[in-house]
């Protein structure tokens, strides 16, 4: 059933694992979903959790270790024989049995191989380890049902029935020609109200998606979103069927880069999570703060650089964290549209008209922001802040104007920059726009103030 | 037919609008999907997409108006009459119907809904226009197979076929009871291999994952995506079976969320694509740089409270921009680590305890930080900064620590209070952590300055 608290029942195992009651163990367990007993066992001890792992049936334990966290699934298996991975993987659909093999040493990889009893199945892994994770090939499954188009219905009903035996579920049937050339698909319907005699190649469908084996899984996640598909067939360059993607894994696929994007935003560099211990969340954290410290040192460079302005207008430089700040925040919402825009395929026209357009929309803020500036100056700065006079709000107003649009300018150019470059551009947005646009800032705001006050 | 740029296509069509050419616009677009055709429509000028949405038939472009860009629909909608949009709605599915009625006018939508013919259609439409867009009810559609387990399996599949026929695609047989309350599944596999007297009641399966009418979509999500489901049932508050949702549903539901959130991290209020016009991009925009500044103004006033410094220590101000930075830094990554375990559930534990290892965290980032200011300080700094000395660097290290854990403490706590309290914390990472700790910041690092040099 759905989604209960399972405090209890760890509470119960950890009690059954500490006294080895096995025969407490077993039942408890059973009828749980994969998902649940991963979810659980992500809970204990390591060890604990190794206990219940090596105590239940290989049938079950390979869709939990496929379900389990990252860490821990990574421990398990170090811990666990060549053979023993293999009897689990054995067990598996060939994309989930891939992903763990995936991820193991080199020699432990071919030993884990040579184990597996069902020589077919380590040729589909063995197939699927080729391509990288994030085409369309790592997300595929070797499970499919197809026929042959010169089949007819009554060989193709036979046909699929072995096919079938080592799938989950079946939800489409593939047409293929002798070459076996993606042709078409068959629905379930048309192969029941035909006469047996018929030929394939007289009743299929030739209109289906699919996608390349070397598409990006960002192409494939957006052609199964287009057209609201729970499964695509996967073709080679020559258009052979090679394997079908199912919507579970991409949306996985989908979480997870959602999740990734958003940390980089945040100067986040590698995918932590709330619970990962404290040298992770460091590793994932220090080097974006080192980055902007950089940048810090660099300000305090420009701004000495300006030192002179203290004696005779040393009021300017409270207004430095304003004006960084600004250029900072305009510089991310500016990044973060096209970024977004990159990702989804939305942004369109040359980048000229989308500079001209950031410059447009930079110049209405601005022009707002100023005018408030002014007006905060005149009412309120203007009777309490020593040394300033609306010389200076006219200065800090036109420096705000000017920042703004700059920083919008080099938000918006970077992504679009180091996209063209084939870099992804999600690591622009966050700490690095934010840094560079605060030394520009402060530089920009400063020539401008020596250029009007003069010092 | 996937995936195939539509620039030529788009051309031809422009020209043939322009000719009012109907015998060639019809054929130029027969066979396409919806969602390429929606694409397509979307390129074009208002007056044009109209043009072709009034042309071709209601159960085509029923599908298309289900997938157009949301402005251009809200456009296509309110130049259709009541009359022509109730003629859409009742090709499309119950779910996209009551999207498409629940944007429009209350008026619009009594009208529309009185000019749909099938009196059950538009009576499923009105049920589901009761839930809130963001539940499991706003998700779901009325369109879904269920046998009564009082049933045999002969009754059974003619009840079935008749409900089949306004279906796409059937993917779950629901079983209940005379109630209509949830029961359980039935497959497909052994539906078709009882004999036809057998009641339903021996042959279904009890295990069936479901969620609750009232559940939020975030729920609905985590549910299909950690039991990879294609679909799920959905049931009121006494277990009576009302819907089904289908996991591209959920999936759209997903994407959109994702980029709000991301949008909102960089400080973007309003949902914005990279192609809305300028008014919809300033609305989006400028209140977080409105907060910002305001933010920027206490800074101001902050650091004038400070202003006695500048004779004697005004090299203290060029690191007002660094101190700043890192404080906004380190707190955007603390409340993107909290926002992000809030959304996926892997944020366990007490707030004390997640409060204890952010502060750990900062102790270790905030010391590294500090040696490396000092390190420059004594080796670049010492030699090129006028007025800087190894008791300014320490100050400046002193407080870059304190400043760490404190905007760490901020970044981490702001969140889980906006938790607890009901609000999405997503609003709380971007410019208002930024800004908060910008201030505090500030006001931390002259505070400590003015201990240790005293001023």
């Amino acid at each position: 059933m759905t989604h209960k608290g399972y405090k209890n029942l760890t509470h119960q195992l950890q009690k059954f694992i500490e006294q080895k009651n096995n025969a407490k163990i077993i039942p408890l367990l059973e009828g749980l979903h994969a998902a649940d007993l991963a979810e659980i066992l992500d809970q204990l001890d390591f060890e604990d959790a190794l206990y219940v792992i090596r105590l239940l049936e290989s049938d079950v334990t390979a869709d939990i270790i496929a379900e389990l966290d990252d860490d821990l699934k990574e421990k398990i298996l170090e811990n666990l024989s060549a053979k023993e991975i293999a009897e689990e993987v054995e067990e598996l659909e060939t994309d989930d049995a891939a992903d763990i093999i995936a991820d193991l040493p080199e020699d432990k990889k071919v030993e884990v191989i040579s184990h597996i009893d069902d020589k077919d199945h380590a040729k589909d892994i063995v197939e699927l380890l080729r391509y990288d994770e994030d085409t369309a090939g790592g997300l595929m499954g070797k499970e499919y049902i197809k026929v042959n188009e010169n089949w007819n219905v009554l060989r193709s009903v036979a046909e699929m029935r072995k096919q079938a035996e080592e799938m989950d579920k079946v939800h489409t049937i593939y047409v293929v020609d002798d070459h076996d050339r993606l042709e078409g698909r068959l629905s379930l319907k048309k192969l029941l109200t035909t006469s047996t005699k018929t030929p394939i190649k007289e009743v299929y469908n030739d209109n289906i998606h699919f996608v390349n084996v070397n598409d990006s899984a960002d192409e494939v996640a957006r052609v199964m979103q287009k057209y609201d598909l729970f499964v695509i067939p996967v073709v080679d360059e020559m258009g052979v069927l090679v394997g079908q993607i199912t919507i579970d894994d991409v949306v996985d696929y989908i979480k997870e880069e959602a999740e990734k994007d958003y940390q980089m935003a945040a100067g986040i560099s590698e995918d932590v999570e709330a619970n990962d211990n404290l040298l992770q969340q460091m590793r994932a954290r220090l080097p974006w703060l080192i980055v902007a410290l950089v940048g810090g040192f660099i300000s305090v460079i420009v701004l000495s650089g300006f030192g002179n302005a203290m004696n005779k207008y040393g009021t300017l430089f409270f207004f430095t964290p304003l004006i960084a700040a600004t250029a900072g925040n305009v510089g991310v919402q500016s990044s973060a549209i096209v970024v977004q825009g990159l990702a989804n395929g939305t942004l369109n026209g040359s980048i000229w008209k989308r500079l001209l357009k950031e410059v447009s929309l930079s110049l209405v803020n601005g022009i707002i922001l100023a005018i408030i500036l002014l007006l905060i100056g005149k009412f309120l700065l203007d009777h309490i802040l020593t040394g300033f006079d609306m010389k200076m709000g006219i200065t800090v107003a036109i420096s705000l104007v000017t920042v703004i649009i700059m920083a919008s300018l080099i938000g918006t150019f970077i992504p679009l920059f180091l996209h063209k470059r084939g870099i992804d551009p999600a690591v622009a947005t966050g700490p690095f726009i934010t840094t560079s646009n605060d030394i520009f800032g402060i530089y920009v705001f400063f020539t401008i103030a020596k250029l009007i006050l003069g010092f």
